[in-house]
């Protein structure tokens, strides 16, 4: 028996076996069919190319959502973008982490170092003065860290430059004690989100035309890569094809958003074939006008930086946010107070970190919940 | 001695006495002394106005915060939006709190019911049907809850429209067992973010005409409110000469955003001299181009609704967030790795919610921590 939930403040949205009617809102529900079939088609599709996966964890945050990745998605392992949140799922038993991001400082790097001795840990760099602080918290702690250098293959974010530069890095790590020089790192962000699909191929043949030439520089120094990292949601389908990236880090994949939904083939198909799986449930709160509905879910229950959420019912749009009232145009009269909207987010992975539980949907039925056990994990 | 964060997962940014440059980033840091100085404004402000203040909790949703609104901050009480958030700051000591919003459902009436056993309880209503049911619920709790009836006085969100649609609605909270009737909701959330000085004056004429026609009707009818609720801080300066809300409900002005700086009088002066006492401290990790420097403040760490944050210092701009790394233009070389940059978040109150912790800073060391006691509350 839990307790009641406002003597002690564990509120969880819902039990499992619950009706969707009884589920607390504003809640993140995942519809738990079209999840399956979402980790299947990744299955499929990295043993199809022959290619790894290495699922990211930052969409989800969720130590269930990694392990049903690594277990039956066909992920080697994870990605994550914080030592607190790897260690986080760690914690919660993955067993094989990458912090496909940079790291500063000794405390970080001694996090890192410890978690090590736990689970096979890896991470990115980009200078040489985080390799130096990255060896000495590996030999303090006694374990082995795998580095991989992060190249700029387009996004203009983090990254050396692509070619030899890479090379004097490798240098160093491959020489550090407590270190190995694992491959590369060639993450095109910005390349996930681009609309029109000439574009978007053109953004992956020049990231792919920039990691060959860093791995051929690498190759004529001697420096194998056992990893070269990359591709997101929005090209994997296109990098799978260029030869150049060896481990898929596509998280969002699982669940997709709005805004994903607007990233499509020439032929108006979602990036290999993926569906939406994740919702913000949200309910009517107040019927003021003859246009409009209020619901419960606002900016404190869905991200908006990629656009307001989107209604996949004739005659509702969602129209505006502000701290917790969602508007949602409705001339047809179609809601009243109490019933229930199911909104996709415009961006699926700053809203999953607003919540503490994922509902797992089956049917109509509350089949799981889920924490979002990485969630607010910052550092 | 608190044990080791990386084993148990309980992730404190800093501990008091703590330098700045100790603080676990990205950290919410609040200039102790600039939010004094906020407290001691609005506290003069209403009690030279001879106006209440019900502070708005939704802001900053810390126990800590409300108590010192109530004890040194001129504060009769506060201001929640949710149930569940309510809850935890009645768990947290605090005894008298308005749902300045609507609630739906049985549920949520009986959570609302049981609190008004611990607390002083109001709560706003649009429609006959959230009557019945808060009332059955404070009839079997054994309870009372104070209702004030919501009007639409120009944000086209929720409420009644204004004049003699309320005298119905009031009767009927009057007659309901466990109710009382205590007046008006009158906040204009939309005005609070207009620009121009000519223009937020007249909205704020307008919202005062709509609420003063209600009062009006029910005056008439033999309604008398004891509480007309209102002005946020953008209005409340402008309010309180219009003689209609007598209960202030203010939130951001603790804290203020770059947003509110951009709303100012005709002078140029921000919204009752408040000034900016919230930072999210960001520390860069990356240094990959001549122009740019990277942080790891990203859209988990800010909410970018109301724009990109604003960085206080000549030579730097926040120009782009992903997920968990800043952007910063930085084209003089001002940064390198490890070196910390304060950020003015776009919007306050989305931003506490990402955070489990503020971090009280008063001359460059951390005073004191402050859980974001109801952070995640949605319900």
């Amino acid at each position: 028996m839990i307790p009641d939930t406002a003597e002690i403040g564990f509120d969880i949205p819902a039990r499992p076996g619950d009706a969707l009617s009884d589920v607390m809102t504003p809640a993140l529900v995942i519809d738990l069919d079209a999840f399956d079939r979402n980790i299947a088609r990744m299955r499929a599709f990295v043993t199809g190319h022959g290619l790894r996966l290495r699922a990211h964890a930052k969409t989800h945050k969720s130590a269930d959502i990694a392990r049903i990745q690594m277990q039956r998605g066909g992920a080697c392992g994870i990605c994550c973008q914080k030592v607190s949140e790897a260690e986080a799922l760690v914690r919660a038993g993955i067993t094989d982490v990458l912090v496909s991001n940079e790291i500063h400082g000794p405390r970080r790097a001694a996090r890192l170092a410890a978690l090590a001795g736990r689970a096979r840990v890896q991470v990115c760099v980009d200078d040489a003065g985080q390799v130096a602080t990255l060896s000495h918290a590996a030999e303090a702690a006694g374990t082995r860290i795998g580095v991989l250098v992060e190249i700029d293959v387009g996004a203009g974010r983090c990254g050396l430059p692509p070619g030899p530069a890479a090379v004097e890095l490798a240098r160093r790590i491959d020489e550090a004690p407590g270190l190995s020089f694992n491959g590369l790192q060639a993450y095109q962000g910005a390349l996930q989100h681009i609309r029109d699909p000439q574009a978007r191929a053109e953004a992956a043949h020049a990231a792919a035309r920039a990691t060959a030439l860093t791995r051929t520089a690498l190759t004529e120094a001697g420096f194998a890569c056992e990893t070269i990292g990359g591709a997101g949601t929005g090209s994997f389908t296109l990098d799978a094809g260029l030869g150049e990236i060896n481990e898929l880090q596509c998280g969002s994949y699982v669940f997709m958003d709005a805004d994903y939904d607007r990233v499509t083939g020439a032929d108006g198909s979602r990036p290999g074939g993926m569906e939406n799986a994740l919702f913000v449930m949200a309910e009517v709160m107040s019927r003021p006008g003859p246009d409009r509905a209020i619901c419960d879910a606002g900016l404190k229950a869905l991200s908006v930086d990629s656009g307001l959420p989107r209604i996949d019912r004739d005659g509702l749009r969602y129209t505006g946010a502000s701290d917790e009232h969602g508007t949602i145009s409705d001339p047809r009269g179609l809601l009243t107070p109490g019933d229930r909207v199911m909104l996709v987010p415009g961006h699926c992975d700053p809203t999953c970190n607003l919540y503490d539980w994922y509902v797992g949907l089956r049917g109509g039925v509350v089949e799981t919940l889920w924490p979002v056990t990485a969630r607010g994990k910052l550092y």
